[in-house]
């Protein structure tokens, strides 16, 4: 094949910084932003150069949006609910309580008027957003004990998400904010009795198996975690058409790639946590109930006092319906019969 | 932004002809070839320049792999167990009975030794694969008559994919081949009893729901049919890096885009045929159990006596096996709990 160089001389060369939330250990969400930035390169001759940046070499991994907004870097790569404290409707463009699955997510997204919703509120914050990933169903953490009831529920100080945790308060769960490196020693001691992550192939490497072994599923408040991209406005606008074509068509690529590693890597380390002792448990019919109530009445209080946030909810909302009962007539007769094959 | 032409006089316009085996008519089908080649226009500044053709146009819609192959068209995009009678190994990159899910498949394809896999066995017909969408899981199909018990099966004159048509014939279905005009009216006079297409929002335009009103699920033949971009290798060789990256991006693209559509049409489209007279029925789980036996039966038959299928089935397989006890802990019991909501 020729190497000739892609792109005329009138071009600008860029070099743009993308501050990532993720560390390089967790090589999935970290890598989505690698492969996203080398296409982009390759689709541009090397003149749309983005260096990535894990979190905290910048700006703080929970700091992406700021950095974006203030044109500290010109990208991000980021779990969009990091931003619930801002506003919880950043929520919709990463996971909500009973949310939508991966593929339920991307759909509502590219197809469903997911897009235009959530480029309609991100203005706000002078960013531009592009499809960056998704883990796909996420587990529902490392407890120390069984939860059988909701009673077990009760003063249980847990790390967990923030929306999941503003769910959970009223049933009694304490919200524990704790920093990572804080994590496995608390719960060690006993200071912590639960914790939530993502997906074995992250959970392995943090160990806590060990000293919290009770794996539960689902997790209800990541039932399929969407990672996105942003771009500053400003930045964005001042874009040749070509590099817009070549960003959005990676974003893509990225957008496949994510939850492709993480259904190729969860296996085996699902298989090896519990080689080495954790004890996979499913939340009760009754536990997992009462979170959905709870959840459900959460959301709805929010979008009565937050019309950004009823302006996404309420469409989101009838698509999820609508994709529940299609998914129950197609994919999940399907999946049931599957899952019992050996 | 920016309207400079994007590449440099140097490459070469090149003027392709894409084989679709699809009509116009099925727009998610045909149109997931016009999202790839618009995307590559414009990752090329119009240089590599894609023109679809509709199933017929240029070659009939089952042969698009001979056209690619013997060089009438550099690039086809069709479903390749069309190809079943060349050769079942073509199946795994398209549905294989009680086969992986769409996002299993992908999975599969990317990031599980999949395309390595599949691109082996397409040199041997000169093609170069790409993933190029995916239906999610299909329907049953359109029965005049209920199908409650194996006996139901017996003497039932179906239209139905190759490879399913080979798994129920020994449980005495019969497989007919008809020509999309005629099945109609074969299904009104009753001289065929059944026929299977694809999903809802497809199915809707053909009609078959006002004379033969039972549509059953699952489709255990097409748990997830993926589609296939075929560039003819030698054309792909000749192809400068740039123009390899484009295809490369764009195929990512096109394959998001095409399932992200039939997940977002198809629960109206459901919704309007079951309003409209067609009856939702599930296979039962005898019918399921004896497909499924006979299903394995014919897959490893066939890898006794062919060696290419082998080499895919056994990864394959242990890939399948894998995901599905995952999905059995993550995915499944979070949908499992979901398709309970209304």
């Amino acid at each position: 094949a020729l190497a000739a160089p892609a792109l005329a001389q009138s071009q600008p060369t860029l070099n743009w910084r993308l501050a990532s939330s993720f560390p390089k250990s967790l090589d999935t969400l970290f890598g989505t932003a690698e492969v996203f930035s080398r296409r982009v390169a390759q689709l541009t001759g090397g003149k749309l150069n983005i260096r990535v940046f894990a979190g905290g070499e910048i700006v703080p991994p929970l700091q992406v949006v700021d950095a974006v907004q203030n044109g500290t870097v010109e990208m991000g790569h980021t779990a969009p609910y990091y931003y619930f404290g801002k506003d919880p409707t950043f929520a919709f463009d990463c996971a909500v309580p009973f949310g939508m699955s991966s593929r339920q997510q991307t759909a509502w997204f590219d197809q469903g008027g997911g897009r235009d919703l959530l480029r309609e509120f991100y203005r706000d914050y002078g960013v531009i957003n592009f499809l960056g990933g998704n883990t796909g169903a996420q587990m529902g953490g490392w407890f120390r004990k069984e939860i059988k009831t909701l009673n077990d529920i009760k003063g249980l100080k847990m790390r967990i998400s923030a929306f999941a945790g503003r769910v959970m308060a009223p049933l009694g769960l304490v919200p524990q904010q704790l920093a990572g490196a804080d994590i496995y020693p608390a719960l060690e001691k006993g200071t912590l009795d639960a914790v939530e992550w993502t997906t074995p192939y992250d959970d392995e490497k943090l160990g806590f198996y060990k000293v919290a072994p009770y794996y539960y599923a689902p997790g209800w408040w990541e039932a399929g975690a969407q990672l996105s991209f942003y771009i500053g406005i400003k930045e964005w606008e001042k874009l040749p058409d070509d590099y817009k074509f070549a960003i959005e068509a990676a974003s893509y690529e990225a957008h496949v790639t994510m939850q492709a590693q993480y259904d190729a890597k969860n296996p085996p380390a699902l298989a090896r946590l519990i080689k080495n002792g954790a004890k996979m448990r499913f939340f009760s019919k009754e536990i997992m109930e009462a979170c959905y109530k709870a959840a459900m009445t959460t959301m709805e209080e929010e979008a009565s006092k937050n019309a950004k946030f009823k302006k996404i909810w309420e469409p989101y909302k009838r698509f999820q319906r609508d994709q529940n009962q299609w998914n129950s007539v197609s994919e999940y007769p399907m999946q049931n019969f599957m899952a019992a094959r050996k």
